[in-house]
């Protein structure tokens, strides 16, 4: 059961899988004619990005108009404030492209998906591709259609930035990282004593904080792949898409791309990059770096394409990561689940990688040739499971070769990371290397609703990035070392107050049980820093000393499934929070039956198609140490964090270098 | 009912009464032998404290010890680091005070407590009153007593700084507020095109950004009179105390009391300081400014130790607000609540208060006498029955003459606010001044589950901060005041997507309504930001367009007692989750079946007794604009809030001026 819980294809499903097209025609298009990247984006000087223009004619629904014939004829502008308009064409030196046109449906709300009444839409449209605009300030590109109409976008093109002011970055993201969750991972492992903590986290210790707005350009609730768009190339998505601008054609790979954080860099700096993940490696968060699809599930191209680049369309090319540590073998081992069938460990191993299956290897890597590592499949157990439940590692069918054995010699995040930073800084030389390293079983656990293994991989990445601030500095990179610790998106949890779970055990009846939590002066201190006879993990500091104490922690979260609750850590897991029931349709889940047995049944808020937990609003929060940190505090949005660390990499460029918009190379 | 449930003793029987010792003999005292200031405490160099010692000789129970005779013959030294021990009356040149005995009992769990059979404790015990130390450094208090048990307390006292580097200080305090709460009423309340938004919160555009961990010294969750002492006092108490450590003893006064900012500050420098709130301004964040007691529900005799100061011990006296403008007008009202059934209208005036209970009266108000203002009963109506749901104003019997009229000119927190800035910039003159600004109904609206109100409040709040700064960019004190933002506690609470609210009404069985809960892609945008037809409140920019559209955002606390829920602004307000069923006992609470009738019934995961929600674990952000802005970014205890104000204005100081350890007076 837990192996099969744990296969990529399995989480997948449980995220939301409703068309990205409900209830909206187009996220980023209120009105009948489309300019991606829309009104309001903004752009580092000198990015490259694709220009969409669609037109709709919507056949049938609220919207119907002109008897669902598009106009072909639209026109459109670009003009820089205070200047004079000119055709795309002309503006950017580019051919006139091609005229598109296709039809998509969608639904106008739940009536009429309940109905199963779709609203049809024919659509003109033309692309124009690899554009990029070197002169900072404000634009507006008009598209004219069905005669009087337009639909205006302002586009801001930020400053110029050209000197590098940090050799290397590192970004840490907490996946679905919330404060709540840093509170609550803080209690846990670290000892308090009359309201003050004897030791602290390593991101308490950062000297800047910020908030970043995490909203997607469809939605106030963002998923992973956007938002990590959003933090690695500046602009917003919508949900499910990563490095392109959602339109609404059919085609996954032809929707409006932009450049990332790593294309630039390798452009314009030729520096190293690489991705460390828990989760699979081309799970959203690390695959957003290099990769460009209107859906996040296109996995097996997504590998292909960070590997080998765009074949479709002329892109710029990062050149391949550097280091790629992570899970997902699926992608990798020959089969249904890799591109076009074919071995990509062999793939990597011709384009010159040395490849790493297991810690052993990890560790005894040199650090001279890039590196692939994929020691699992889908994502990795979690830290619990490797540090503390060890014996549920033996029940996973996730070796890295493919087969049906257990992957049990894991390297953690942090001897991933501290790996990958030696081959970075090695590689990079002094042009400098990015490393973006994600705890991504804090989003996924939290989606299970076991936050104890949450806050375990929370506090994994704590570890992590102390272990790297000693590391850079050790190798004498510290200072030169613009550090981050963000998330992408948050989960609505927090701790409210402890529970008696002796007490929820013996006590009868749903509502009695409910009476061994207490709240206030109840919640008392943790217990999880307290030594209990005979308790040890070997965890050592910075880890909880007992992570199944009497009183635990009673936490809840803003909306789940239904289920049952004990506040008791899961000792098999992870959690299984709900089941489908015999005798009811597919997706129409109930709490699990199995699970807290002593517990009580809690009902949830969401929809009974979903089975586990969902992202929810809040900012998140940003840590920020090293070269440029004092531009990182205070409120801003998720692009910024992209604008904030190009420009302290000196990426914000202007067209007047030898090679042209080419840069270095 | 509104009118009822809003009284200042309803509110005060939502919160926890169950006894503050229950499930821990005495919360900051582990040992039998305690020490209060205890271990780990941090002190203002010159700042003013009481030394209390007790031994404890539990009579039954899993500590029984001695037979229950405590050991009086106890004994206590400190030493400064690298000095000699000496005993309290040596090192601090005081008399050495009575014996006082007493007994107390508690329950060791809820078995315990189910079955009655407390633990009783025999307790010897002394105070010194009175106490400072001036030299900075670490300090270490040992208590030894049954012969050889001893109890060591390491205290350290905190750099001197004698300079003040900001004239006025203005600490708003979001009561509950979170940055989950921010993100909502942000979303609410500001236009976003594309994922970027058109305007701002205030708070969003400081320059500085902290988190503060609010947990007090025997509990992880807070109560909001035990934060606020912390915030104010640089001591962490326990829950429902106020300036003092609490102590064993049955007599909430004789505890031992810690100096409070607004005291330090008329000591050392003169300034004026003041207090505005939407609650009663005898609830815990206001009267925590100037009040001493183990119990914040000693509302009476808090506000007659605010004007006058103690009565039963020597201290030092902060003569009294020169603003208090606030509700709770059952405390000054002749009564059964005031101070000895005692007029404190007459009280106040007499002492040269001007008094006013209305906004029109409060605009008219002089800005060179100290200020009086109570303008209604219990805690204000919240912004949204002030500015939106007007009518529900007429149903409170609030009027602040104790009338059981409505209290219908009323003014909001920004009046209060710029009131209160210009008289205390007059009275405070060159020597500056303290403002505490509360929104204090964002808790108490996230308590009754009424977020909307919640949200409202919060935009409230931001509103009086745009104002202010304004305002003291208007009067030329911009550049010389630290405006902080901040909270004392959070409550759990998140968005996680929109609610078809047509759809929900309409659906039927609470499983298919769920179905119109809508998360990631389909939660969309907001809906409160647009116009919908006929629909206007004149509230004005940076507040909702529209409260109640179709689309509304779907919200959710991770504890709450047994609710409906519609997601739908309550209109008639404020919300009332919870009833009480014939045929039960009392103190057990089920969803209020009157309330959101085309809902469905979510249980709780609350003990049942509890009718309303609870605090949350959180950190709480700090935003910060004004001289010494740049110490109160990235991670802190909510104790150093208080350290960084209180060294911005120069009060950690020796004692080597004229007038000794009384300073300027």
């Amino acid at each position: 059961m837990i192996g099969k819980a744990n296969t990529l294809a399995a989480t997948a499903a449980l995220l939301s899988l409703a068309s990205a097209q409900t209830f909206r025609r187009l996220g980023s298009c209120p009105t009948l004619g489309c300019v991606l990247p829309p009104d309001q984006s903004d752009f580092l000087p000198g990015q490259l990005f694709d220009l969409r223009l669609e037109v709709h004619a919507p056949v049938n629904g609220s919207e119907a108009f002109n008897n669902g014939v598009p106009d072909e004829e639209f026109s459109v502008t670009i003009k820089k404030e205070g200047g004079k308009a000119k055709s795309i064409a002309e503006f950017f030196d580019v051919s006139e492209p091609e005229l598109e046109k296709w039809d998509f449906s969608w639904y106008e709300d739940l009536f009429a998906q309940d109905a199963d009444t779709p609203s049809v839409v024919n659509v003109a449209s033309k692309i124009y591709r690899k554009l990029a605009i070197y002169e900072p300030g404000n634009y507006e590109v008009t598209l004219k259609y069905y005669d009087d109409e337009t639909t205006t976008a302002n586009w801001v093109v930020r400053p110029l930035a050209m000197k590098k002011r940090a050799k290397n970055v590192i970004l840490f993201i907490g996946d679905g990282m919330t404060t709540n969750m840093i509170t609550a991972a803080r209690l846990l492992a670290h000892k308090s004593i009359n309201g003050k903590y004897q030791s602290l986290l390593q991101m308490d210790q950062f000297p800047v904080l910020g908030h970043q707005m995490t909203h997607s350009i469809d939605s106030f609730i963002t998923d992973s792949a956007n938002s990590a768009s959003a933090l690695y190339s500046g602009h917003k998505s919508s949900v499910n898409a990563l490095g392109v601008y959602a339109d609404s054609s059919p085609d996954h790979f032809d929707d409006p791309k932009v450049e990332t954080i790593v294309e630039l860099l390798v452009r314009v700096w030729d520096s190293a990059w690489g991705a460390v993940s828990t989760a699979a490696i081309a799970d959203a968060t690390p695959i957003a770096l290099s990769g460009h699809s209107r859906s996040r599930y296109d996995y097996a191209a997504l590998v292909d394409m960070s590997l080998n680049g765009l074949s479709n369309y002329s892109w710029t090319n990062q050149g391949g990561p550097d280091v790629w540590f992570g899970g997902g073998a699926e992608q990798f081992v020959p089969g249904s689940e890799s591109y076009n069938g074919e071995d990509y460990y062999a793939k990597f191993a011709d384009a010159g990688y040395e490849i790493s299956l297991n810690k052993t290897s990890l560790l005894e890597l040199g650090n001279s040739s890039k590196a692939l590592g994929i020691f699992c499949q889908s994502h990795f157990p979690v830290w619990l499971d490797r540090n503390v439940f060890t014996e549920n590692l033996e029940s996973f069918e996730n070796s890295p070769t493919g087969s049906e054995e257990p992957a049990l010699d894991l390297p953690g995040l942090k001897e991933m990371t501290l790996k990958a930073i030696d081959i970075l800084h090695e590689r990079g030389g002094d042009d400098g290397f990015f490393l973006m390293s994600e705890a991504a079983s804090i989003d996924k656990q939290m989606h299970a609703l076991d936050y104890d293994r949450a806050l375990g991989d929370l506090l994994e990445l704590d570890d992590t990035v102390r272990a790297t601030v000693a590391h850079l500095a050790a190798i004498g990179e510290l200072d030169n070392t613009l550090v981050l610790v963000t998330a992408d998106h948050g989960h609505g949890f927090d701790v409210f107050g402890n529970a008696d779970t002796k007490y929820l055990a013996e006590a009868k009846g749903d509502r009695q049980k409910r009476r061994a939590v207490g709240t206030y002066d109840q919640s008392g201190l943790s217990h999880y820093t307290e030594e209990a006879g005979g308790v040890s993990y070997g965890t050592g500091p910075n880890f909880p000393v007992n992570w199944d104490p009497r009183y635990t922690i009673a936490s809840g979260f803003g909306a789940h499934p239904d289920i049952r609750e004990d506040y008791r850590v899961r000792r098999r897991g992870p959690r299984e929070p709900t089941s489908a029931m015999p005798g009811f349709e597919e997706d129409n889940y109930f709490a699990n039956p199995e699970e807290s047995p002593d517990g009580f049944i809690v009902n949830g808020t969401l929809p009974t198609s979903e089975s586990v937990g969902v992202h929810s609003l809040t900012d998140v929060p940003v840590f920020a140490q090293g070269p440029c940190q004092e531009i990182f505090g205070g409120v801003y949005n998720n692009i910024d964090v992209f604008y904030k660390i190009a420009s302290c990499l000196g990426l914000g460029r202007p067209n007047d270098r030898p090679g042209g918009s080419c840069g270095k190379h």
